[in-house]
């Protein structure tokens, strides 16, 4: 295993450690707990999390604008509960907490027992469950993906507006019913703690539908062109989603140069002109990536003017 | 060869497309070459640009605050000087134009020919070399790597200031004086127009002082935990500058995922700590990548007020 890493037990923080130098807005409360060092004075406290190799999310995104605390696990490792009481216990300042959380198993259990600790000490909690991955059809079971970064984006923009924890959570509910996502793979990740790869794929092979935990796909296929796996993607993205105006994210999965990714962005952007629909606010970049897994998903929402507003807001986060 | 794209001969303009997607705010006038769409009306402008493969180098630099111009060869290729030309005529609003070429030898030929050229129609045009590499023992044969970015930088904000061609000049060679960079690979790039790596590495090795064009380093060694890379990075940029404040980028080589970026980040940071050396100006992410190349390099520069302001100064560009 070839890393740029010291010591397999340390890598979350020797990396929170080194985003913290970068970032000197933020604070590390409690080993992996990030904050803004300005705490917000006023206005519903926003908290992600989840396990650790989606960098830049979710500590990327802690700063005015967006987040006011992320969780962080091991990679790819929900973060235990009394970490999340932790931050949730530091943001609040009266005007509760909406917890952010993707939708698997671990995230939902710990996320779920920080709040019912932190109701018990007096704090308001909400929260609301990301679940944009269309690989996986039973809604219920669809993963949180790339889609989160706009709802931490938005909800942002809400809690700055001083919209209230109940009238947040449900315009972030209403936005989510048009946001979905997919994802593919080129190559898999290496997971650093383990010197493992997620799944192991031939020369002339991808993966249609990879989770961002190293997970393969739901698909295994020839690789294609670039133009071909747009159309693809996009083709499982239509069935959900027919909207004639949308706001688009293309998200690198980690390792995959800015090159390429905007040779795909030019893709879709053409197939989407080819069916007249018209992108209202493009993002092209790292967002949510697995590790060094080279590949990217798409994400689409429908656009609303509103939502359009939210997302070009200012925010201090150097990752959005 | 796996790799996100249709059509090797399209690479570079498939992918100039899908940035002019994500940025309208630049132009593309004619092929490879990329503009603001909003002309500086006046000040100095500045045309950079070499072959493509560096991503967000340099087209993701042109913006407010930074370059009016990049000309972009194809992949690891120098431009042709009637391009470089193109992009001076357009560019140029009476106050002259500066090149920022990096020292390699198809680059310095072919933007001076274009200078020469655009000197004959009547345009002032003074040129800088980039020559920060100490990978390369020899001064005259050192490559322009990372450092480069800086200077665009630096050059842009002198521009905005409304200093002269020469002045610019004069205090960019003067800030390049102090401005070093080696760079490792843990793997090496395969680039797409030929489907080749640069080089093969065993599973245990390392090259230290890689070039960004798939060129192979100067030294394989073992390769080694990431404490022991960064002492060996920063003992040979030692060997040229011994300032106690220093302004420093972190840089990913392209498929680096920003967790192992961050990490050597942290041990950068704590072994310049070590030595009482103050770091006045971080920049940790991927500014000039060669496709992707597993790695990274460290830049430093001799920390000065004024260099951190101009690199503190607004730019329009998302990628600096």
């Amino acid at each position: 295993m070839k890393k740029l890493i010291n010591d397999r037990e340390q890598f979350v923080s020797d990396m929170l450690a080194g985003l913290k130098y970068s970032d000197p807005k933020i604070d590390i409360i409690e080993e992996n707990v990030v904050v803004r060092k300005n705490k917000k004075e006023s206005g519903v406290a926003l908290v992600s999390g989840g396990g650790s190799g989606h960098e830049p999310a979710h500590a990327g995104y802690v700063a005015e604008g967006m987040l006011d605390a992320a969780v962080c696990g091991e990679v790819f490792t929900s973060p235990t509960p009394d970490k999340v009481l932790s931050a949730i216990k530091h943001v609040d300042n009266g005007d509760g907490v909406l917890l952010v959380v993707k939708n698997y198993a671990g995230d939902v259990m710990n996320f779920d027992m920080a709040k019912e600790m932190a109701e018990a000490e007096g704090h308001k909690v909400e929260t609301v469950i990301v679940s944009d991955d269309v690989a996986i059809e039973d809604p219920e079971m669809r993963r949180g993906v790339a889609g989160t970064v706009l709802v931490h984006k938005y909800a942002g923009y809400l809690s700055d507006k001083k919209q209230s924890l109940n009238q947040i959570k449900d315009e972030v509910e209403k936005m989510m019913t048009s946001l979905f996502s997919i994802g593919m793979a080129l190559e898999p990740c290496m997971v650093p703690t383990t010197g493992e790869y997620g799944f192991d794929l031939g020369e002339e092979e991808m993966e249609i539908g990879i989770g961002i935990h190293g997970e393969k796909g739901i698909y295994r296929e020839k690789a294609e062109t670039v133009d071909k796996i747009t159309d693809r993607l996009l083709s499982e993205l239509f069935k959900y989603n027919d909207s004639k105006e949308l706001i688009l994210m293309v998200n690198g999965m980690g390792a995959t140069p800015l090159s390429e990714l905007y040779i795909v962005t030019k893709n879709v952007m053409e197939a989407l002109e080819e069916k007249s629909i018209r992108v209202t606010k493009l993002f092209a970049g790292n967002y949510m990536t697995a590790l060094d897994m080279q590949g990217f998903s798409l994400t689409v929402l429908n656009h609303d003017d509103h939502i359009v507003s939210a997302l070009n807001a200012p925010t201090e986060s150097t990752h959005f």
